[in-house]
């Protein structure tokens, strides 16, 4: 299924609209110094080296689907894309992935040394929490009540629990039940819960919610088997990153279990699910939708 | 000074207590299985490796020292503990302190290895803000007056920001203004939170709050300068980690700056000064003024 054309110029136009407000936010957020220097130049290095921003923008359509305006909760859409930018650095440190280039560009120990970009990491992930905390719109329980979502979805109940699993398993026998385990758990728990958490943010009824987790659920599970098919097929060019590292890492992936064409097909499913579970959630759903097609096509 | 006999008893005593709740909190709330088990074992093993409790006991005699029951808030007061020993990983790993010995035991990335030393801690950080979200007793808007000032002094304001500059400024050449920097921000700031922490969560007024702040940063620094001056005096057996290890580092210290002697001084004004804001707090303040002088007399 190829995009509408019409419908990816608007898509494109609407990514581009949301990413510059959380670009903006998390720019005049850390322009006041901090220090040490280092420290302060390392977390900007990282969070302002471009990306999908696609967390905070789910976050910010969840919001809005459900009859909100995005420009509520920038501090919690944000604060999400803080935390996804520490566990890419922790993640690429030499006694993890130990990866050199990320988007492009060299990664954060390549240019701040290992320590520092502990550091850098500690502090996103502490700050994340920190700006998440404060809100002029939003109740203080249901503020509460999302954060608990965040850092059970970050943590222990999923991209913490999820890296850890996936270290553990380099190397190892793939079995589908680990595989399973390291995607739910290292990428669709926090982009399952940028979703939900919008939902709620506007205080959303079980009507919402439902379908916002299903949506969520299907599109993370949608958006890592994407990512393991890209490794394979995209050049390092286009991936901003090595391509090929998770097979010479031997990392469990879906098309070294599975092959390339039925981890497409699994993809496939998976996004029709979403579209399914956007159905329910009424006309608003549109950007949903459009959403999860471009992340079946993606090329990055 | 030393310390009375009979209270140094009565002091044993309340510590040991304080610290056996803060325990079988942790304890509990760690009982079920995460996975992965190995994730799960690398968190408890530094958890639960003893240590003196004294964030937690210091947040607890807060609460109780304004009028209310610490068994209300163990839940946060633990969270404290958590991040305190996630700092503790990761500032031992190779990258960083590389230390190996800690509480007398192998530190933790010895045994798990460095991705699971990581991890580990960014597990504990992170569920930290979700074990102090949930409450039973405090309101939501209280509790997330408290988040933020707990993750302040963690991250960016506190010591994640101490820990950057300590690795800096690690053999150049020393100043009292960068020393003083590390001191505050990288031990003093979590100890003075923990102390206006549980003022917070009582909601006490400023008549309150200015002596536990006060109180607070006073014994934070003493903390501190004490650990500077143990590091020297003190053996290997008693500290539970290598004697001399700072100096070793070319770490910057009170003592390497001022002398032992006007570093002892020091931290004794330090003391006092915390003995006379907790005369501010009324006769309830009486454990304030017990475990001041406990910091300045301890031995590891």
């Amino acid at each position: 299924m190829s995009l509408d054309k019409e419908a990816a110029v608007d898509l494109k136009a609407y990514l581009k609209d949301k990413r510059a407000l959380i670009e903006q936010f998390i720019e005049g957020y850390f322009k006041e110094p901090i220090a040490p220097e280092t420290l302060h130049e390392a977390m900007k290095y990282s969070l302002l080296a471009g990306g999908k921003r696609i967390r905070p923008v789910l976050c910010l359509t969840a919001y809005e689907t459900c009859g909100g305006d995005g420009g509520d909760i920038l501090p919690q859409a944000a604060a999400i894309e803080l935390i996804h930018t520490y566990s890419l650095i922790h993640d690429d440190l030499p006694a993890m992935d130990d990866d050199d280039l990320r988007r492009g560009k060299p990664t954060n120990h390549v240019i701040y040394g290992e320590a520092m970009a502990i550091l850098a990491g500690d502090g996103l992930l502490t700050e994340a929490f920190r700006m998440f905390s404060a809100s002029e719109t939003i109740s203080p329980a249901i503020l509460l009540s999302a954060l608990r979502e965040l850092s059970s979805a970050a943590g222990l109940f999923g991209m913490v629990a999820g890296q850890a699993m996936d270290i553990i398993s380099e190397g190892k026998a793939h079995d589908v039940k680990t595989l399973q385990f390291i995607h739910r758990n290292k990428t669709a728990a926090l982009l399952k819960a940028s979703v939900r958490i919008g939902g709620i943010l506007f205080n959303a009824g079980q009507a919402s919610m439902s379908p916002l987790d299903a949506y969520g659920e299907a599109i993370g599970m949608a958006f890592q088997i994407v990512d393991d098919i890209l490794d394979i097929t995209a050049t390092t060019e286009e991936l901003g990153k090595p391509h090929g590292s998770d097979e010479n890492k031997n990392k469990m992936t879906y098309p070294a279990i599975f092959g390339i064409e039925r981890s497409k097909a699994m993809a496939k499913e998976q996004i029709d699910m979403a579209l399914q579970a956007a159905d329910c959630l009424g006309p608003k759903a549109h950007w949903f939708k459009e959403i999860a097609n471009y992340l079946l096509e993606r090329s990055n």
